[in-house]
């Protein structure tokens, strides 16, 4: 027996398969992924809310240093805060939109904050005890990244269960980190809206609403 | 017809609706995913290395920018450049490893540089026109953390064909771009190893091998 057999029995499990089906449809799940800012009421069984973060924590991570750290914020002073936050981010983006494209920024709907029945906040622990600090020495900055790889997984592994994520940016990071009270030195990565969606899209949002089209891949590789 | 029918109804699709059977194997999906450091020599289908492009390309992105640059290098050269750069980042790393984990980290095996057919750098542009600034005036970080999205959309999407990816971080990055030559001001995200896996594990090759385990979710996650 290899050890690397040995390894997997003892684990108890044996390497699987990814056939043909499975590929189109998780093909299906990165086409039909979204950015969802329109929200039914409805709140999801804490159980799956639970789960979704479980998948998250197998994202890869710097070092094995898992240093995602997510806050669900519930509490309504809390919530009204991050709604004050963003307005005040939003306002000031508008008014920094050049003429010609503020007609289409004032008409977008760029969060769902006032529906989505559970938001979460995600932050990074900068300099995490595990990990030991393997692989950051030179790039601190794939701690965040790999806060970002896991707000991705948690966002793949709800749209399997028909549960959308609006990721909302437009906020001023310091005043949200104070107004949720976390631990000291966490850095936040971003805000999430998290419930099921009102309508179900294959065109991201800005683009229909025609702020911007997505552009096909060929652009952005180069080869060296 | 509704607008949200009306729309999808053009772009010509019905939204998927995913099964327990495709989501057990999307948690396979990523409980398998495993940062490779060990590869085996033939290369990949070169359209399927396009194909995990196109799907990298689904990733969420800050006001629709996709900000993600992807660089195939395959000049020996470059290749030497890139190794050299990894030994010195390394080495450096394990003189600052503590007496009682130098031992450990000496023998750990960090990067596939050597064995793996095909490498791959991601950077991102820090300010792409695309997008019009939406999103990331008051968090130009969503930009690179857009781009680890992409990175990771691109692992899962090789995992599913059976290729592994090894991120590597130990690096130093500026001098890692300018041995790639790419247009000024690309901010480099990562460098990844990509090819056939010599061996499958459920367990992090760091776990496997003392560096550190993995944690459970419940530690992660606050309310407030």
């Amino acid at each position: 027996m290899s050890d690397a057999q040995e390894k997997n029995s003892r684990a108890g499990e044996t390497p699987p398969r990814f056939d043909d089906a499975f590929r189109a449809r998780f093909e299906d799940l990165l086409r039909w992924r979204r950015d969802v800012r329109r929200f039914r009421p409805e709140r999801v069984d804490p159980a799956l809310l639970d789960r979704f973060l479980a998948l998250a924590n197998l994202a890869p991570s710097v070092g094995l240093s898992q240093p995602w750290r997510f806050v669900w914020v519930d509490h309504p002073e809390r919530r009204k805060a991050v709604r004050a936050n963003f307005e005040a981010a939003n306002a000031e983006a508008l008014a920094n939109t050049s003429p010609d494209r503020a007609a289409i920024y004032a008409k977008l709907k760029l969060a769902g904050l006032d529906e989505a029945p559970h938001h979460l906040a995600l932050f990074a622990e900068p300099d995490p005890a595990q990990g030991h600090g393997l692989g950051r020495r030179t790039m601190p900055e794939t701690v965040p990244y790999s806060a970002a790889m896991a707000a991705h997984a948690l966002w793949l592994a709800a749209r399997g269960h028909g549960v959308g994520v609006g990721w909302v940016s437009i906020l001023d990071p310091a005043a949200l980190t104070r107004c949720l009270d976390v631990p000291p030195g966490w850095l936040f990565i971003g805000y999430f809206c998290v419930g099921y969606p009102a309508a179900e899209h294959v065109t991201p949002e800005l683009e229909r609403h025609g702020w911007e089209r997505r552009r096909a891949e060929a652009a952005t590789a180069l080869r060296r």
